[in-house]
């Protein structure tokens, strides 16, 4: 069984699936027998990030930092799955260039029209209205991946679709075993 | 061979040895094929503690960080080695309760009168013409752990002495094989 632990970077808005995608990933990857842990927004903001705001220069601190923690895992066999909006390109870059080839974009694209019409945590009505400062997509940019691994929609396909995107994306790269190739060499 | 991970946290003053063994340590078990990571003062500033202060609340947080990241290593296999003054007994022993038993406390032990004498960086010097304030063991506490399960005073013992106790405690708590043994059995 393949141990090559690498990262998976979950980005995109408010809402688009990061988090859920990202959960069911490490559901199918711990069946697979891989060690696996999930940098999502409640285990960073309890864990690494307090004390940062939503300026650019804290929230480039905050993906540098859980950057960093996905690295010392993936460096040592872990799949380290992180789900953070990470809104600025430059800084998402600058982690895959730091994990020498062991890192995978996955972009969770939704459209604001639609993420306004779930608005699951009533986050965009607020924004829209002004109550929120610094709101990505609304009053702060985002900007989209311009080469991810895996861009799935989950405005136009179903969550099955999209978690079954990133394992084969997994596979291909070698990072995971496809099912069944082990008992078959 | 063992893959048992677990935190090994190194607490002491400034220039009590922390650092020092904690790399040797590292050194030891990379050559005995263990996964080890060193979270160092350099690595956390770095990486982890940008914006935080001396302040007790900042440095508690700090230190849960730290606690954090070697949890996420340890619960997969790594041993991961804090090297981190740490001043607070209260905040060290949540770290450990937090651990699960995958805990070991290294107090590195030297009287002020020795680090003083030594005081390779000047800091010393500096705190206590009070040119800096909140210097551990000057002008901020320190609070001496109560139950280690190493203590090394780098006063009175080498190096390699040192050394040799924390990897004799490794391998008598079950983290470590002993030299020898896997053939054995």
């Amino acid at each position: 069984m393949s141990e090559r632990g690498c990262t998976v970077w979950f980005t995109g808005l408010s809402g688009a699936g990061k988090t859920t995608i990202a959960h069911k990933l490490e559901q199918v990857l711990r069946e697979r027998g891989r060690k696996v842990e999930v940098m999502d927004g409640d285990v960073v903001r309890t864990n690494l990030s307090k004390g940062l705001g939503f300026s650019k220069e804290d929230r480039d601190i905050n993906i540098r930092r859980i950057g960093f923690v996905c690295r010392l895992l993936a460096r040592n066999g872990v799949i380290a799955i992180a789900a953070a909006i990470s809104p600025y390109r430059e800084v998402r870059d600058e982690i895959r260039a730091e994990s020498s080839g062991d890192f995978l974009e996955v972009y969770a694209k939704c459209s604001l029209e639609e993420l306004t019409r779930r608005d699951v945590k009533g986050l965009y009505a607020k924004a829209i209205a002004g109550e929120i400062e610094n709101f990505t997509g609304v009053s702060d940019p985002y900007e989209e991946p311009l080469a991810a691994e895996v861009v799935f929609d989950s405005e136009a396909e179903g969550e099955k679709e999209s978690l079954a995107k990133v394992v084969a994306k997994l596979e291909e790269l070698g990072f995971l075993e496809p099912v069944g190739e082990s008992v078959a060499r």
